[in-house]
């Protein structure tokens, strides 16, 4: 295994490599370090390819001792050519990396195949999390499918069908009076007097975290080994956007690719943008904020990795921007009209500010652009009301000509 | 291409390989003709291999002149061993194949890929279809894919989500004032006078059927070239089911595999079991009904391919079943907990149904069975609705404490 410790990111301390998420030093976030994999880049590249198509083929990448495994087949999403939205938006090279594709079509997915992965190494009997949403479906389902029991946490005002999704595979669902933080202080609490519990993204964090690169590797292996000039994805806590950027990082410090980290191009909600507003106003800081969007599962007031966002996207020469409510919906729709691809509403932030980068000029016309597309539209449907015409009529052939005249071939 | 005619089902009359779906002579339904693939299997089987991940793998099995592509990225979708769930229903070794993993999350996206590839050679400018859910979803979606303009024909009262699903697309959604007998008859008069559109389940019906072989083609290829023992898998107009049965049986015809067509057990809702109903009394007839369960998406009370489906049954030495409402929820419960795979209410009859033959023991201790779980629970939420506990505490470790007792370890 190259992972080697856990490291505090602000110290750089360094802790074996257990279920432990901060710094007893300077409370700073850990997360794993890797020495690199050793040997011919040449020979790394062909057991990749000779892996399974899931995000296990990067086993070299990832934090665990053993071969890993999972009963839900995760990640090698496809990467889509989107020639129409691109010509739409005036751009030229763009992918869609379609996440809708994994078991519970969202990339929640990767992360907690990653965490139970290693939560099952270290020891522990019990899947468990805070989430309003995608999360709790994935930490559900990879728990039920593992033969763990799980339990959820979420807010006691959550909506019904994020419930009805996660109940399903049998998760024990406590519903707490209070807002999302609530939760998650009370899961802290928990996991501290729980010894045998995986909260994956809590004491499992480090581990979690690092399967958000693998949308960084696949997308690298799918371009047929080569670096795209650009990414936009959505950002939320900031752990995948810097995440996917690390992964990069490490392809090209492996050997495996040469060039450079794209520009990271972040994405948030205007009800919800505190990295994009710290980002427009120069600070370092992110100041909290309450969320209010229809966005919600970019909806995290407090973004713990949000100074590491805005680092990155200043270092790479991107950026972060918000868009609207109506331009999230226009985002959805677009992408779907193009590409027949749903997604939820945090699909059509990323899809909205990639068309404000469009309009703007930001993106050059040879550029090689990739957009992540984090979660399914089914889960947020509620979203595309009102957002087209249906036609009624009677049954009848006249009715339907009166409406859809017939065109002479 | 091996495919070399149309020809009736009936009276064997064939036609060359056009827009056409019934015999001129005896009003017959039409179904697509082969030719075997000549030269060696193994040679075939190399081809296969080497082919793409997808449905089209299976090009020299499928109707199509030239290379094939469609944009959504078809098929190809998990076979899992399902060993929890073998071990509950005291059966031996038991696969899922889960087609929540295609693009619009059902098996629709295969025959609607097959019908539009076919659509385009054809000369087709324009998508369409009758439908209450899943075939409306996939139509908009494929058509949107490929740039086409799509008229998907709903009744009126159909459920706000589906609607919601299909207009995301951009398809034009047109509700009709009647059932979906009425939207049928009115889609087969409009087919008629409109030269350029393409209905997939009307005048492109044989080869959009042809599609759900690949459900078998994938099938064996995944068990390592060897055939299962048993099927169980839905029944609406029993299209799909008697196409699997096909698609083995082509697969023994090239020489690629070695063995018989598996037995075929069909599984209906007791609230629309036209076919079971048949099977059970020893008609060969399919006797109409107005369905009324909450399997939507396999309420077809006149199943156009119900004898071929009786008939297949009884030849293999399957059979024919159907299960409550009651029963469908506990399938859908089923399959979560132990898979982690969430499906609608139509994996659900056919979970339930599974677990009613391994309750009478039809099924041995050492065949190797396969279920096809063609759809996704996101589609049909409402049916796990009080299926499960939610457990609403203060936000303290008190109340969690007092819930959920901590166990020493």
């Amino acid at each position: 295994m190259p992972a080697d410790a856990l490291k505090c990111k602000e110290c750089q301390t360094a802790y074996p490599l257990e279920a432990r998420f901060v710094c007893e030093r300077c409370f700073g976030p850990l997360e794993v370090s890797y020495s690199l994999p050793e040997g011919d880049p040449a020979a790394l590249k062909r057991r990749i390819q000779a892996g399974p198509h899931t995000i296990w083929r990067y086993a070299d990448f990832l934090p665990l001792q053993g071969p890993a495994r999972s009963a839900l087949p995760t990640g090698w999403t496809p990467l889509v050519k989107a020639d129409r939205l691109a010509e739409r938006l005036g751009l030229g090279e763009l992918y869609i990396k379609n996440e809708t594709a994994n078991p519970t079509h969202s990339f929640k997915d990767r992360v907690v195949s990653v965490a139970l992965a290693r939560a099952l190494e270290l020891g522990f009997d019990t899947l468990a999390c805070a989430s309003t949403g995608n999360l709790a479906n994935a930490v559900a389902a990879h728990a039920a499918a593992a033969g763990l029991p799980a339990y959820v946490l979420i807010p006691f005002d959550l909506e019904e069908p994020k419930i009805l999704a996660t109940g399903a595979y049998g998760a024990q669902i406590v519903a707490v009076r209070g807002n999302y933080d609530d939760v998650n202080r009370l899961c802290t609490e928990v996991s501290g007097e729980r010894p045998n519990w995986a909260f994956v993204n809590i004491n499992m964090r480090p581990y979690y975290a690092e399967g958000s690169k693998t949308l960084a590797f696949e997308t690298v292996e799918q371009l047929g080994w080569e670096l795209p000039d650009r990414i936009v994805g959505p950002i939320a806590s900031g752990s995948q956007f810097t995440k996917i950027a690390r992964g990069f990082q490490e392809f090209i410090d492996a050997g495996l690719v040469s060039g450079e980290v794209p520009k990271m191009n972040g994405a948030q909600a205007e009800g919800c943008s505190p990295v994009a507003k710290a980002f427009a106003e120069g600070h370092d800081v992110v100041r909290p904020v309450k969320p209010d969007t229809i966005a919600k599962s970019l909806a995290i007031g407090n973004p713990a990795d949000g100074p590491y966002a805005i680092e990155l996207a200043r270092r790479t020469g991107g950026g972060i921007d918000a868009v609207t409510d109506d331009e999230i919906r226009a985002g959805v729709r677009l992408l779907a009209e193009t590409t027949g691809i749903f997604t939820e509403s945090a699909g059509g932030v990323t899809i909205a500010t990639l068309a404000k980068l469009a309009a703007r000029g930001d993106i050059g016309p040879d550029e090689r652009v990739v957009a992540m597309v984090t979660g399914d539209g089914l889960k947020t449907i509620d979203v595309v009301r009102g957002t087209f015409e249906v036609t009624e009529i009677p049954a009848s052939i006249d009715a339907f000509d009166s409406h859809f005249a017939p065109v002479a071939v």
